[in-house]
């Protein structure tokens, strides 16, 4: 199968690309194209506005693609995200999407759009302490949708949804914004304070979409910096509670997060 | 005139309350009455969300209180803001309420359920650079309608109200989002980098309620934290991008900001 690399974040380290070329081609069980547009450099991000929906877009309608890996998070996907599911190709429909963190408004407005997404490990995980393992995991996801690559509480016939909660948070009520009705919304972050947690969760928790939920989880809540005063509340007591007050069932931990451990989730789980 | 003020956020430091009641004492114009929830401490929080709650529908329901003068933001009035705003006694609807920054939570819900309030200086304030001269706006904003502490470029008959991005990014959608039709938004935020600028941007222009606005104008974003790389943008820059995009009118710099210089913006200004 045919896998294609794309940024519409930030750029993927060319010591990272290579190091998940080298695996790809070990395996021997995938053609990895990694688009140029990766590397570029434009301020924050990997290259203007335009490139990466161009690139995007040229993958997502390349009939020999079989599936499209973001290269890494950061931030930017959300400048892109409501072009890029405009108008869509028939080919674009035929593929699947992986990524997580940023590229969770992609996988918003690509879920809203009807098409195949996931929750997982991306290129740049490779930098990561042991993140060859979460290459093979998302590669044994995408050429094969190996069963011991999924996040283990999914449930079968159970629809998920993965989102970084600060993306979420920042994506409700836009155009991009998908369907939440009785998906089990799995939710993780990073490097944010605890009355950021407190505050996204507030707000998460109040919107009339989130509500209609079947239950929610909660990854791995790391690098949360310290906040002066302690806050007084730790991440899992902050996400229960404001589940509690929204009348959301809480249903316990998810094994997601931003760490090589990250496992797959795929938003249309229906046949698993 | 009997102002109350009450820290729905976090704690009053005692110094500044000292200070301000100093600057009252000798203005002869007012009484200060600073209720001792301001010093609680839970936490991130001045005291529990109970604690803060009472003492805020306590001064609300006491018909000796002419205005309620939020001591300070941080965060954590969201915590209380649907709350504080419901069944509201008579005497809630005859006085005004004076704050900014976290208190913002507060100023939506109570513009939600009609009550005036105003976007402005608040007790902690005292405490910042040439500190004195917000708590003298404040002071004649609340006991005389001084036209002089107004932000400059208010039109009269014009409904305004004024936010900090980040908190109002964090209440669309949610039970206190009050009704921006119409009305001219002035927004403001301190020490966020440019991408959470951005981001939160790409949010709040792409809510469609937002987008009923009649102008958006930008006052201070100060403390910006250093991006690596450089974001490639700067904040008036992002604004006005995202107003483009979004189809809302930019009508340029507002005079608000966290800083002692912070206009006053009353939210219902068509007797202005």
């Amino acid at each position: 199968m045919k896998i294609a690399v794309v940024a519409p974040s930030c750029s993927l380290r060319p010591e990272a690309a290579e190091a998940a070329a080298a695996i790809v081609r070990a395996r021997g069980d995938a053609e990895l194209m990694i688009h140029p547009q990766c590397f570029l450099s434009h301020g924050h991000f990997a290259g203007p506005d335009e490139a990466r929906l161009a690139a995007l877009r040229e993958v997502m309608g390349d009939e020999g693609v079989d599936a499209v890996w973001f290269a890494r998070g950061g931030y930017g996907s959300n400048r892109i995200a409501e072009a890029a599911a405009r108008d869509l190709p028939g080919a674009a429909r035929s593929k699947s999407y992986l990524g997580y963190s940023d590229s969770g408004f992609l996988l918003a407005a690509f879920d809203k759009a009807g098409l195949s997404v996931a929750h997982g490990p991306m290129v740049q995980d490779m930098m990561r302490p042991g993140g060859d393992a979460a290459i093979h995991r998302a590669l044994n996801w995408l050429t094969r949708r190996d069963p011991e690559t999924l996040e283990p509480g999914l449930r079968p016939g159970q629809r998920a949804m993965a989102f970084n909660l600060t993306v979420l948070s920042n994506l409700l009520g836009t155009a991009i914004e998908p369907d939440f009705s009785d998906a089990e919304l799995l939710i993780e972050d990073v490097a944010e304070h605890e009355y950021r947690i407190d505050r996204a969760m507030f707000h998460l928790t109040g919107s009339p979409a989130i509500r209609l939920v079947d239950s929610l989880r909660m990854g791995r809540m790391s690098e949360i910096p310290e906040n002066d005063p302690v806050f007084g509340s730790d991440a899992e007591s902050i996400v229960k509670d404001w589940c509690k007050r929204a009348g959301i069932t809480f249903g316990g931990a998810a094994d997601i997060g931003h760490d090589a451990a990250n496992r797959v989730v795929p938003f249309n789980n229906l046949s698993n």
